[in-house]
Formats: C-alpha cells, structure tokens, sequence
C-alpha cells in the first residue's frame, strides 16, 4: 500500500520554513503499514496543485495534502481541490460554530475571513478538526482518496491521531511494514560498512539496510516488508543480536531513542539525579532532559555559567585555576562538575566548556576546543573533544559526546 | 529562472529524517535569483531516481539532486546518474589522495568503501567538496544542468557556499528575487488579515504576501519578482513603511530574525546584561541566546530550577511562599526572577515557572498554565500565560512571550 505526500506553500519552497510535517506523518502512516513513495512541495498555485495531485493519483491510491487552508487570500486548495472535484462550497453549521465559539472563547469577533473557513465542498466528507479553524477534507474518486489538511503542525498532528489515521486503517487493508533502527555512536561510517559487511551480505532479502549518520550519532536502519508481522518481527530481532555482538560497545538504543533518554533511563532505574554546568552547550544539555516528560525525577537543575564570575561565583571554580589554565581547561571543567554536583545536591553531573566558535579560538585552543567533566558520588573524570569551526554542531556533538559519558559511567 | 530540487533517501521517506536540506539550499538559490518551482523526496531506487530527474528536466533549466551519495551499498545514486548520463565511472586521483589523507589523519585505513568513493564519472564536472569524501557532480544535457550532492547537511552547505552557488550565478543569468518578512507577535491571522485588508488589496501586482503563522510568531513575508533590484527595494519599503503604520506595536523584527536576537540587539545597544531562571522552559531560554555567535556579552548564565529544593537553595525562593503559593505562581516566579538577578549580577532576568505538561496538571492550574516573570534594575513584572496542552510547544512559547516582555520593557 502506497501513498504520496504533497505539501503546498510557498513558504516551503522560499526556504522560509523546513517541512517537519511530511516526515511525521511519514512515520505514522509507516506504523499502520501505508508506505510513502514521493514528497512533493510545491507553491501555492492552482496548475501546481491540481498537476501535482493528479500525477500522484496515478501512481498510488492514497494522497495526503497539507496546507494552504488558512483564512487569508493566499491560501487557495480548499477552492482549487472543490473546483477539482467538481463540488460546491457549502457552509458546514457546526464548523461555522466551533469557529465562532473559538474566537469568542479569545474575546474576537467572527469576521468574513473566519465565515470563508466555515464552507467546505459538499459532498467531501469533514474529518474533526480539535485544534484549529481549518477543515480536513476526505475526497475519493476512482477509488483513490485524496487528504487535504492544514498545514499547522499541531493541527495537522490533532487530526491524524484523533481520527485520520483509524479512518485509513479501516478504508484500507494493508501489508505489514518493519522498521527497526539502531543507534550507533564512536565509529565512522565507512569503518562500521567494513566490519558489517559480511553480516549485510547475509541479510534475508526482506530486509533492507540503511545507514544514516548525523552529528555524533550513527543510525543504522532494518527494514522489513512481509505479509507475516510475528515473522518480520522474529528475523528483526535475529539480525539485531547478530548486530550487538558484532559491535557491543557502540549500540546505546533502538528505534531513534535520543542519548539522552537512553541516560534518563539509567538514572531512572537507579534512582538517581543529575543536574548540569554548561559554558559552551549554553544549556543545551538541560534543554534535552527537560524536552521530555517526567524529566523532573531525575532531571533537578542546571547552571549555564557563561561568564567567568559566575563560574566563580555560583560554581566555586577557584580564581587562580580559572586564572592559570583558562576557562576552556580540564581543571576548570573539573570543578565545574564538581561545583554544580554540591550546589545542586545531586548523584551525577555533567559540565561542559569550550569554543563554540566561529570565533575566539586561539592556536593553543582553536575553534572546537571543547572539555567535558562527568562527577558522580565517588567519581571525577574528564576528557577533550577537537570538534569543528561550526557553532551549531558543536553545540551538539558536544552535548551528544558529554551525555554518552555519563551513559557510559552508568551502565558500569 | 526556475530549479526543482530532488532529495534522495528512504530515511525521510519513512520519517526518520526531517529534510531541512532542502530549505537551506532554496534560500541560498532565492538569493542569487533562482525560483525553486518544485522540491521532491523520493526512495534510493533507481527508477525513482530516473524517473523523478527525467520529469523535473521536462520543467526547468536546473535540478539539485541531494543524497545516496554514501560509501554503503544502500547508496545508488552516483552510479544511476553516470548510467543515465552515459558515463564511465574512473578513478579521480585528487579525490582519492584528500579521501586518504581526511581517514589517515583520524587513523584509519583506506578500504574498497572508500576506494569507490574515488570513482567519478569520466566526463562530469566535479565540485570540491572540503567538508567530506563524496563528490559533488556536475552534468550537463540539452542544456539543462543536473548536480549531485551530499546529503549530509554541512558538506552540502559546504559545497554549496564554497563554489556551487558561484559556479551557477556564472552559468546562469538570472532575474531578481526579493523577499522581505515582517516578524509580528501578538494578534491572531485572521484578525490581523481583516486589518491588512486595504492595503494588501493595494499592493503593485509584482508583490506576493503570505501569512506564515507558527507557535508564538506570525511572519509576514512580501515577495517581489522583477528586472530591476533598486526598484524592488523601493517597493517593498515603502509597502513595509505601511505595514508598521498599521501595526506598530506588534512588529518586532524583519526578515526571520528570532525573538532572541531582537532582545540581544537591545540589549547591546544599552550595554546591558541578561541572566534566566528556567523552571518550565528547561534552559530553553539559554539555549535560544546562546546559540548565536557573541552571546557571551549580553548573555551571563541561567539557572534551571526543575525542582522547589533549587529554587529554596540556588534562587533563594522563600520556603513558606512555595508552599503557600506552590511553585507555578506569580509570588515563586517574581522571586526566581529577583533571585538569579543578584545571583548571576545581571542587569535583567527572566523567570519561568509553569506546567509544561502532558502531565502535572490540576483544576486550579491546568497543563499550559505558566508564570513569567522580567526582573530589572527597578524594575519587577509577570504576567501569567494560558498555553496549550502540549509540552514542546508550550516550551516554546513561554520561551518567546517571556522574551517578549524583554524586549518590550527594553523598547520603553
């Protein structure tokens, strides 16, 4: 079972936004077994949307649209898809009063633009909107269904889980699709291919291998496409043992579980807490572990000590260290973690400092000069990271290289 | 002038990765006056790879073709597109001497994933890529151009900046591009499409307007297509000259620049300093000032306080008040913001306190519920936020509104 994706807005193309929409939904339809094919951006133009979705609708049976159903004049599908489909637009009642109710619940009153919203094409059928203003349409013509949703992401997610998705399940009977995706960290692509390869050259032909790299992580994707999900499921986990004991030490999880839960996790199972001291990830860290709920059990706090005085001062990194060796040292790192671990009264913490860049590198310590610290109840060890001259990278990797670690510490 | 471009790999397929390359390379195309007319992911498959490439020839002058360009079997590309351009691939011995350099200077040796990775074929033009070891090809048929670049987004950026976009300014004459976005807080779409009524009905016809709404911030982007650069920029000041006539208020910046770096232009300008404390925000507030170059002279630290113990300890929060008042309330997060003023010895602070969600919510004060509060010289103000259900969003835009409040008091 295939479908296609096609995203409408000029502000996609322009580079004024990135499409977060398409690979979510991507994943949701992969999870009840529908395969996206093809994502097409195009701009908010009549030609475009209508070709667009008419080559798509002869390649497979299901087509979800996003976007430009918003209440302004450049938002055009609702009109271009009624047109298409050869249905008028008909006020729908009880949109026009979830709208009204919205807007007064704001203190706003309805105005012609939020009148225009209320009309939907007649004979489309109308999936709940919860979360916004725009309608999401169901169309079907010669047996292929066409989805058009807005494009607002909190929207456009409401209205898949809530509805959307069951409504797909049931209209469609689809074949199973596996996905398995390991996480790999310390090893370069070309030297894991190397040590991997007789095993992928032994992988069933139902399986399909990818490798995608990014800043500090290594993800190596199992595909698989069968009829029998109990089979599927049995060959994925053959093959990831086989996986494991080819490389034990570089696996921290499965199916993209971020380091920083795969932390949470070992703290959570021991009860333990962490709190952090970051320069140069400038509480990136922080920002990670509280990205995710029920972070406050193991998550207690962080200082972003950004300047030397408040290293001094709230840390209680000694004057003449930080004098003598410099903000970017092991020492002063050291004490940091320290620092933070007794002022934050917790088991583990993580310090962090370096040249972020692009500027104040020197030759001594250039750009990508980054030293991490890790202090437990009884344990103080550091180590130098050389990273690169971009600012948002190392932000990153650093942030990636310290949690993994303190994972490393835990699992001893 | 009008380009299509193309990414490949069964990772955004699947939503495993979200394609921010594609945004990147659109407005450093725009910039130079080319239109992206069309962007499309497809699967590592040969006839999807052909079949996508043939149709976008079909459309336009240029085709930027990103990914499958690893050194893992699962990486088809480069052999694809030296089939259907009718090459032979060869070894390219500058190449292979910088691929065995990049692996011997971290120690590794060259084996036969890296040694293909030298092939390239016999009669494209080859881009230097100094960020990684896969090439960037140039093809030329019919007149149209066709390239082929990494995916990975900073060797792409690399090529891009380092030579591409040279190389196609030179080969192609181009007309002129102007876009311009007005960053607006505070007022709704359709209430602020009502407003603009008069004068978006009165723009010259070479100017396109968008509403791009998004959590927290509703960008106004004015695009101007024509022959001559100075008479769009004529235009489109005179337009934005209007617009804040209109809603003076609410504009808070131009072209994309963030909330943050608003605040830190003030900031700057006064020669003031800021410091946060982040319960609910997580060290979001951090994160978002310390990930631009130069932020360590405005920006001196932050304290999360994710649990009451830190807010008694670090932010000297009064014990009676938290319990009285419990910690998401206007007396806890006006004494955080008092608190890590003096603590960090800044001019101003930011103070956070609210229940994220999914959980943690009550009847008194339900999930979005958020405190925040602005700590000045003399000054000391909150205001209290009704945000959303969700966490990542409501991080978000308790981040911007607190900064928000900054950056009015800072206008004053």
């Amino acid at each position: 079972m295939q479908a296609e994706i096609i995203t409408i807005g000029d502000e996609i193309l322009i580079g004024q936004i990135v499409d977060t929409n398409s690979a979510w939904m991507a994943k949701e339809l992969n999870a009840i077994g529908i395969n996206v094919s093809k994502i097409t951006s195009i701009s908010d133009q009549k030609e475009d949307i209508v070709s667009s979705m008419e080559q798509a609708m002869e390649r497979v049976s299901l087509v979800l649209i996003t976007g430009g159903l918003g209440p302004t004049n450049d938002d055009i599908t609702k009109k271009t898809l009624s047109d298409f489909f050869e249905m008028a637009l008909v006020q729908d009642d009880l949109l026009y009063e979830r709208i009204k109710e919205r807007l007064a619940a704001r203190g706003i009153p309805m105005n012609r633009f939020n009148e225009e919203q209320a009309l939907v094409p007649d004979r489309a059928r109308i999936i709940t909107n919860n979360y916004g203003t725009a309608p999401c349409m169901w169309f079907e013509k010669e047996g292929k269904v066409i989805i058009s949703m807005p494009g607002v992401p909190f929207e456009m997610k409401g209205i898949m889980r809530n509805g959307l998705l069951g409504n797909l399940t049931t209209h469609f009977s689809t074949s199973e699709i596996l996905h398995k995706t390991v996480m790999v960290q310390g090893i370069g692509e070309s030297v894991l291919a190397e040590m991997l390869e007789e095993w992928e050259a032994n992988l069933p032909t139902c399986v399909k291998l990818a490798y995608l790299p990014s800043p500090g992580v290594l993800r190596l994707r199992l595909s698989l496409i069968g009829e029998d999900r109990k089979e599927l499921e049995r060959i994925v986990e053959e093959q990831t043992a086989k996986l494991i004991e080819i490389i034990p030490e570089n696996i921290f999880g499965f199916d993209d579980q971020p380091m920083e839960l795969a932390v949470a996790k070992l703290l959570s199972d021991k009860g333990k807490t962490v709190g952090t001291a970051e320069s140069c990830t400038g509480g990136n860290i922080a920002h990670l572990f509280t990205s995710h709920a029920g972070s406050s059990i193991y998550f207690k706090g962080a200082v972003v000590a950004y300047s030397n005085e408040i290293k001094e001062s709230v840390l209680k990194v000694n004057a003449d260290v930080l004098l003598k060796f410099g903000a970017v040292s092991q020492q002063v790192v050291e004490q940091m973690a320290m620092g933070v671990r007794d002022l934050l009264n917790v088991d583990y913490a993580i310090a962090t400092s370096g040249i972020a860049g692009p500027d104040g590198g020197t030759d001594e310590k250039p750009v990508g000069t980054v030293w991490v610290a890790i202090a437990g109840p009884d344990h103080l060890s550091s180590t130098k990271l050389d990273l690169y001259k971009n600012r948002e990278r190392n932000i990153k990797v650093a942030s990636l290289n310290a949690l993994n670690m303190l994972r490393k510490l835990l699992e001893k």
